[in-house]
């Protein structure tokens, strides 16, 4: 499908959409430890920075391609949104204007649409806040946008370095936005249930007062690598 | 004026000051919404970042030209300041340096002085959210500066983007930052009350499910530009 | 010691600590004042940001150095710290991958580290907050590191501009990060006292309208610069 | 193949490789003419810039994964690259170090490779100028690389921005770098000679004075979209 | 004027025009001395880099105010230029967009453009360099733009960091880009010739072994503020 | 003597310089070869750049700190230089300001010194070139500096991230900065003599095509490491 990133002018109505509950499931556990259970993948650039705090999120990926300083596609775009749906939307070359406010969130909102990943800027920030609707973004700009050139919707998109499909699962929180395949949502899930329980023992035992060095048996590998312990700086030779 | 920007030496002591209840009713506002309906001009650079959150601050803009690493135009600069100003400040290159702290808070809180813009840094950010003195700035540090060097009070200065001229007039909000030129705040103030008016009823539509699709009758034009809809993906043509 | 920087393979298990009550006291005043009461140095650069609002740590500093995209050090040092450390890393080249998070905040707690300055990434930001240990980093970001190379625990390093010796005090707050050499602590600290006692009385002064121009005695000299106050800006001429 | 994107740990044998005549024939037109007769779709972030001037060359992707810091892959990669490939590489996260040097250099030609695009940093450029190895990165720094951990060859990867399959067809000059689709190679050459041809006839144009507003027909539109000429700019009311 | 920076929809088609031989004159100075003659104000942002070497241009200023990817304006601005013009573009919000490539080049050659200053991005570089049009960008981007959305032209900018009127004088070299004032060249060119005259007395000296401290008298000025000369690092006391 | 870092007010006069034709030996091998054979210590940030291309320099570091936007020092410093030196410049605070320029360049040649390094702003550039005066710098910008604020001459500054005595060795070429302690230049250069060895055994091995996976036999960790060969992508599974 990679002949369709960045082609423009088409909106795509049916996009598959995973199970709800699987998908909620995932936003308990946090953009680190997916990201960490998926294999270090997925992960979008930490330029995308939350408008909010302590808030984690998870939904279907409706995706949207647009011109810089253009935010027509948006509203193409929420028409095809669904109650879960994260919108996720890419400028076509690098763009901080305030694409999207508290008129559109409003208009999400009433679809049941949860989030917004921007690679761009948004605006009304106070209001998106007090609504309670999250967005994650890359600038905050109160720049208005025009509504002349077509992108697109639910074509796959690069969004902050990172492939997204419409129907993807996005999971985002404090630490940034992970992107989940469809097809893998469940071994997903099933490894992050796996890694966070592996993680809670972990932390029992480090709250004890073990050290990872002795709970990941490290030393031995240290040693052979030649890692040299000292009593005082003055013993490291010239 | 053009002449004046970027002259070091002088202070002017008389400047325009505007109706101080039209000032205030802008920042009912907020930013977003004053920069559309003045036409979209006047916004300053997305790199000035508020140091709190969800304060709305409206005044008379007292403008400040600085040498870099050097403040010794604040101690000057306040003395010009009256009831609702609004300090503006940008140094003659590009610099983080933290300008201001607590001390100069407190003299101008002292005159009535509202909020500082500055594109450079600032510090003591905590004691100046406690004092509930507001502050955007292009960085936070806690480098102290110099008072060497002359600048000027109330010439006109280019400020993170933007000509600011002293007693044009400042809205500030979780956004940013934008300039109302002094002459053109009545009319401005009657389309941003006007535009929010609008704004609000569309939100309502909205807010019940109205597409913006419909409520601005985007459909013929989106067609004539060529917007194919399709029901999969698979149906695009390579 | 220069000739230590950067280099890797050692750990120093002896580091020089200085009285705790002196460096508890520190923290009392803050950055900005600690860093001008010393002379203006020691400042880290402003990249550094803390994931939490209005607090101030104080403490002696255990240095990592890590190789870019791998935390394996990090195991390594929290062995080597006491009850009142302040955990200080710098990766041998820029990176923003998450090296640190909720796992080894843990330990470190259950050692009675204070606090993590980080010149990279960290995740588990929520987390980190609920559980109250500090984090100062320049950037936040969910990405996972590896196991695989060695650094250094307790050599000198450079952290965000500045030298870090094991048992310097450090000191942050939302201002930033400033050092304060091991053996200058009892001076340091005398100077900020003083230096905060002084700026208490400028404080009221100021409070009370009295205005630095005279406080500070600056307007001969600023006349002496050339200074010229004109009423309006057309008096000033070409 | 989305899922593939950020698997490490594999290498792929057989890539497809298109005709080489056509491949060549896209360098005589420079990346800016390709990238808009393909539908300005595939243009890789600025951010990537050439280490030498007035080269264009085009090749076929051999793509590579490396973990930050660590140019291992690059070894493994060489062994799978014939005449007329074109080395393309990314860092899992965002890294400056110096991944290749010389020495890479001389096996790639060796090989009969053209070529490197790295999202990252290069070193040695004096000599690599000298040898006529052609280069675009997004740093310069002598920071040499481990060889710890695995990464991927021949995987769809992000490279700035953009999905890069094995295969695909790179073209580069001093504009930037964008990339064909393999399976597009045809029809893109074939719009992009029809685009040149069409831009010389407007050059010709455009040199013997004829405007831009005449030959596109454009001020019929400009018109209608209200631009408004005036004598003098006092004539533009408040 | 202020009330016009960024008002979109007008062309102005009267500009003042200085005597050419003027104009001409300050290109031989280059940018740094005619900056310091004129009182050291006018600079533009450093982020403006050549995509030539070598070149000093001088001209009277075209102004273009264009929207995020959109070169509309170009074609406009054409037509209002003349002979030893110099045309200076800026996008109303950050844009990295190849606005301008060689056939616009050709078009102002044409026409008898001396150069461009943009704050955005410019394409086909290699043809510009070789077509002898000089260039300077905050940005290299083959990424292309539309048209769509009305600009300005002849109106007075804000264009990195300074404004520009239609009519002032524009100098360019290797170290960046001045703005000299319309009504203000006669004198700065004076003032240049003088202080370039100065700075050949002193080179002459300076080359001679004579030594800065002693010409321009400083050590008085040095030891009164308390410069201290030492032997050896050691004689500098805790 | 990390006290006195950051430290100003203080000249001085005597320091360590190496055996000259040690260091002019090592500019024969270039920054990356240096960096590899002293273990990867010591290289300067990226942000430093070259003005010209194809130099390579080296010799004994004269340290300079400097206030931001101030150049004073630079006249002290002059004074103390000498046949083979290599100025070394850091702003207490970040800044683009163009401190030197060809007049301190004359003068600096006259005394024998062969470069400057700066983390900041250098002007007069093309004269510099013409000149064959060598420098790396952070920046290129005309704005000048004033004389008002003492930094310090020969003390240890933090530049570029890295710690530099005076008498260290500083080599530069297009690849960045590099210093070598003044005590290590003996090992140093003999190590970067034997690394240049064995570099060159290797690359004519790799010129006739001999790969890097065998002539450092890494075939057999790789496979440890676990990495797969497949003939096409579709073998992979999900």
């Amino acid at each position: 499908m990679s002949h369709l990133i960045g082609k423009s002018g088409f909106v795509v109505r049916q996009i598959p959409r995973a199970d709800q509950s699987s998908i909620d499931d995932l936003s308990r556990f946090g953009v680190a430890t997916v990201h960490e259970a998926q294999g270090r993948k997925g992960l979008l650039s930490s330029r995308l920075r939350p408008i909010q705090q302590g808030v984690c999120v998870s939904g279907t990926a409706v995706t949207v391609s647009v011109a810089p300083g253009d935010n027509w596609m948006f509203h193409v775009a929420v028409e095809q949104c669904q109650q879960g749906d994260f919108l996720v939307v890419a400028p076509t070359s690098p763009c901080t204007d305030g694409y999207f406010g508290d008129l559109l969130a409003t208009s999400l909102k009433a679809r049941g649409v949860r989030a917004l990943v921007i690679d761009a800027g948004v605006r009304d920030t106070q209001t998106l806040r007090e609504m309670g609707f999250a967005v994650w973004s890359s600038a905050v700009h109160a720049q208005g946008t025009v509504k002349e050139v077509l992108g697109s919707v639910n074509l796959p998109i690069i969004c902050a370095g990172q492939l997204i499909n419409a129907g993807d699962v996005i999971v985002a929180d404090d630490d940034g936005v992970v992107v989940v395949r469809h097809a893998e949502l469940a071994p997903v899930l099933d490894a992050t249930r796996k890694r966070a329980d592996l993680e809670e023992q972990k932390r029992v035992r480090l709250a004890n007062g073990e050290l990872g060095l002795d709970i990941y048996d490290m030393r031995g590998r240290l040693a052979e690598k030649g890692l040299t312990y000292v009593d005082r700086l003055e013993e490291i030779e010239h």
